[in-house]
């Protein structure tokens, strides 16, 4: 195929970014703060450090720096997987035979298998700086814990997993991916803390839930000395960290002389397309460029474009500061239909109040369509998407095809967040005809937005 | 860390290798030549075209020129995944605390996790230039039925993989990869064939084997219309289309100036091996550089190490052309503990000729050392290991760490041909601590030696 640029347009090493960006900087109304569920009030410093390292207490506050300088181990570790390749989609281009040049940011190239990575290493650097012994965290479908786990591997920190029951049962390889990498992964509810005993006790036979690992996490990093909880999304530290992503795809943009139109990405918790979107959002609001943001959500989890703006609990067992984002309620659980990830009940602050002021449209899709997406995209670019990626693939092709049909050449890029290698059990149903969609009743979503707490 | 070339020395577009090179052009003593066992003379051309196309079977026999074009369609191909990164193990230099200077090329970097892509390629492309509607193979570990898979779907052909009924059911991720391509996966053996009704007639509740899947495939290939059977190594055809590999680490190191000292390569049927040092061998056998090469194979199945160098069966059904090559007995099967793939009874006739001149030195590890070498390597260099790959990587280890002891900077560069996502329950084995090694006697490997026909 002739080719008017490569097909990856890569950055050398010295044309990579050393600096994150911190889009909140340049937002003119800044992000509701995170808010002490016992006073109500805006958390302090010292609040927030008692569960986070120092510096990344200080970075989750801090909405005022626009830049700040990336640490030289991070930038040695990085040389292990970044840049990562930013591709031009000719495959596709030329499967949709559409005008609409296609890009896309892989950060799948990396053993956890997806963006995670970026923001593990950057907790667990801070970690080991302030002298900890390790970090405690929970995973469900597994692609945290295997980030957490590879980059504690890397500083010599002890790293503690506790995994929803029913992962580490039915997703055995994800667990030994987590073992091999020397970290210890528990099955939750565990007898190892005291809110896992007292679960058990009264549910013996629960498989577990994301909840109940939060909470076993956060109490088992807070009980032992030289410990922290840390945590792979929604934190406006973890968009700070992920904004490497988008740094990355400006900079390879600029090198080839594209400007991008449309910028997608799909969105559970918001880091990786807050990550994908600031420094471009950066540019949207200091005047300087236009684009068109799109944020991809399932239709079986909408927060954003069924949720409700208000503040509300993080976590299902309440013991996390409270957000402001839109959120369907911390009680809300998607259906186990429900194939990929994208679970979150919430959403980055800073992404709903970008969404909340219309700078970012947001799109719900079903999960049917999305294999369909995912299946036809795996066939023609050679990569396998996770299911997660795959809802920005989705309106990724709908918005090229659209182009076809107005024969405007748009260039549009979008985040592919990770590989599929560990949901081959959703692609089988795909595979076999027998996968459904699920949409949630607005009775349900009224539900349990009805227990958002009284506040703000 | 400081360091001086990047730790990918990565080619751009323009400086992609555009023609294979065929080693056997360059050998003053040619690989023995295949023979037909009905007539025990070396196959012909129209022989050989009725089991593989045409163009397929010419490059097959020519052992005569030494360059061949790649063609334009599969030169496009390659930008989906290549150039493969060559990486400088400067993460593992410094844990080795090691003067060597050590590289890797990673052909793990697209959705089938090997470098079995480089042939599936090439071998669907000919069959679709020669008007075929599909192709047809076995896969037993999955890597080359989901290469194959990957291949098809980008030139329109059908695909048939039978796979070894075991891994069928062990291995449901792997098939469901193949699946998502659009290939048929048929357990082995079926009632689709005769050979397979036999066989299930005969032994109702067998769990198959490769040599039945490769009867199967071949049945099947050849009793269809418009059919080829194709396979993933030991052929000369696929050791020339893997010389991509050999060309891309020569010319990546040339742009660096690097001169390697010690090529390192796993070796099961060869074609890894064989694609890596090709360039290299060939700059050797000219005079103009010399190199010293290791091939690793499993002390669980030693063709080279333990094998003889005589005319054998190349399939347990006896229904292929012989070849001349380092062989354990066609009938020779490694323990069922052995964990990776590298299960084949035999080698490469190019490998097993440059072995038999000394050209190449080969070496035996034992599976338990291969899983500590991956482990180490994951954890520092990032990158989750194929067992197969592991043996190369072991050996890199235990040369880099010589060089500790001489404290000389040799460079050292070994293939590392793909991924271990799909190998969890062998590194589960190695991480609950209950994986052990095998060693077969003596007197097993005489008794399946003592099957080699008495020919040649």
């Amino acid at each position: 195929m002739k080719h008017d640029m490569p097909y990856k347009l890569m950055l050398s090493e010295s044309e990579m970014p050393t600096q994150w960006y911190n889009v909140r900087a340049d937002m003119k109304t800044k992000p509701a703060p995170l808010l002490n569920p016992a006073t109500g009030k805006p958390v302090t410093l010292d609040e927030l450090s008692k569960v986070f390292c120092r510096e990344l207490a200080k970075q989750e506050l801090d909405d005022v720096s626009p830049y700040i300088d990336i640490p030289e181990e991070i930038l040695n570790f990085y040389h292990m997987y970044r840049p990562s390749p930013l591709v031009r989609a000719y495959f596709l281009e030329k499967a949709l035979d559409t005008p609409a040049h296609i890009f896309y940011k892989f950060e799948g190239n990396n053993t956890s298998g997806s963006h995670k990575l970026n923001s593990a290493i950057a907790q667990t650097y801070y970690a080991k700086k302030e002298g900890l012994t390790g970090v405690t965290t929970e995973t469900g479908a597994g692609q945290w814990g295997t980030a957490l786990a590879m980059a504690c591997a890397y500083f010599g920190l002890e790293c503690d997993v506790f995994m929803v029951k029913c992962s580490y049962e039915q997703k055995p390889f994800r667990r030994e991916v987590i073992r091999t990498f020397g970290a210890n992964v528990t099955p939750s509810p565990s007898d190892t803390t005291a809110v896992g005993r007292d679960i058990l006790k009264r549910f013996p036979g629960t498989s577990g839930s994301l909840g109940c690992a939060i909470s076993e996490a956060v109490e088992s990093a807070i009980t032992r000395p030289g410990r922290r909880y840390v945590l792979g999304s929604v934190l406006s530290q973890v968009l700070l960290h992920q904004s490497i992503i988008g740094l990355e795809t400006m900079a390879a943009l600029k090198k080839y002389g594209v400007k991008a139109d449309i910028i997608i990405g799909c969105a559970g918790g918001g880091s990786n397309l807050g990550g994908l979107i600031s420094p471009f959002m950066g540019e949207k609001l200091r005047g300087e460029a236009d684009y068109k943001f799109i944020a991809v959500e399932p239709a079986s989890c909408p927060s954003l474009t069924r949720g409700k703006y208000v503040y509300d609990y993080c976590d299902t067992g309440k013991v996390c500061p409270l957000a402001k984002m839109y959120t369907l309620g911390s009680g809300f659980i998607p259906s186990s239909n429900h194939a990929g990830g994208l679970r979150y009940h919430g959403m980055s602050s800073v992404v709903s109040e970008l969404y909340d002021e219309k700078l970012i449209e947001a799109r719900s899709v079903e999960q049917t369509s999305v294999f369909q997406a995912a299946r036809d995209f795996a066939r023609v670019e050679g990569t396998l998407p996770a299911p997660e990626s795959s809802h920005a693939i989705r309106v990724a092709i709908d918005e090229a095809i659209r182009c076809r049909e107005t024969g405007e050449a748009k260039n549009i890029v979008f985040g592919l967040t990770g590989t599929g290698f560990f949901d081959m059990t959703a692609y089988q149903k795909f595979n076999d005809g027998v996968m459904s969609d699920y949409i949630p009743t607005d009775e349900e979503i009224a539900r349990s937005l009805a227990e958002t707490p009284k506040i703000g």
